[in-house]
């Protein structure tokens, strides 16, 4: 089930580099990309980054309403991740092309995606430089949520359902997997 | 052994999102720190991102050089990454203190760390703003090197032995490893 996380601890839903899908929304159209090019900026208030090339139809939408959602997919969405990955917003509406769900989100307007496993909701904070130089956005994480079966006490904590884990693209269709929790002192 | 990676392909070492070692040195100092928050900002030329905090003794060594190496640890250097990210450059030379072994780089006078899976010898591109505003460095990526039995033709290809996989960082000393690879059509 879907539980709110802290904010200060939300970097820790994307401390490990797993690739996100960026939905976004505007005027009535919505759109949901891939995107392997995300992180944490700041823990509090949190900020995260991620680059939305100039092409792509979700940027359009993300500067019409300064809002987006990076959402944590699981690996039983690889094949999904990889569809709105390659097809672009501008020719479909890749929510019905994929098969992905929206949802409402709790703070923007921009949709969740169901199904994954954890959910970061933003507001950009506005640097023109960084956004038309270097197609990198940052957004200030205004509400978040995971699957508390998953991260609970600020901490992932994966079973051994490998579907329900999250992933981290490479390149042509292949990811790896997150693999096992391990410490040391 | 050490292979060169062709610099278009150099994104593909961080596109998984692993944790990285940052590597600098300046005025006859070195020093070496571990991040969480490194990433890919382009392809060709290709572009990193890495926050480096202002507290930091590496910070001073960046902003004095205008170079850094982002180093690929593997698991089983994860103690040591530990380290290097708890303990201050301010208060001891940490590649001393750590074990880590600095090499010389191809194209930076910043040190490449023995042992790592991967290296990208990085010439900052000054963005005063994102540095001053969010800690936020931008890297020209000018030289890449990988373990050859880890990674060619583009593509990491770990094998079945846990301590020459990346590791992607947490908190509190956990991590989780790279896990197995995957496809979809």
């Amino acid at each position: 089930m879907l539980a709110d996380v802290e904010l200060a601890k939300a970097y820790r839903l994307l401390n490990h580099g797993p690739t996100v899908l960026v939905s976004s929304a505007a005027g009535g159209k919505r759109n949901v990309m891939a995107a392997a090019w995300a992180m944490p900026l700041d823990f509090d208030p949190p900020k995260v980054l991620v680059v939305v090339d100039k092409s792509t139809y979700s940027r359009e939408l993300i500067e019409a309403s300064g809002e987006f959602v990076l959402n944590i997919p699981c690996r039983a969405q690889a094949a999904q991740v990889v569809r709105v990955g390659s097809e672009s917003g501008h020719e479909l509406d890749k929510f019905a092309a994929s098969g992905l769900e929206p949802l409402p989100a709790r703070k923007v307007g921009a949709p969740l995606v169901a199904g994954c496993i954890g959910y970061l909701e933003c507001k950009v904070v506005p640097e023109p430089r960084n956004q038309s130089q270097y197609d990198l956005f940052i957004g200030e994480v205004v509400a978040a949520q995971a699957d508390d079966a998953l991260f609970s006490a600020g901490h992932w904590h994966f079973d051994d359902d490998p579907a329900r884990r999250s992933v981290h693209y490479i390149a042509g269709g292949a990811f790896f997997a997150t693999g096992d929790a391990f410490s040391v002192a």
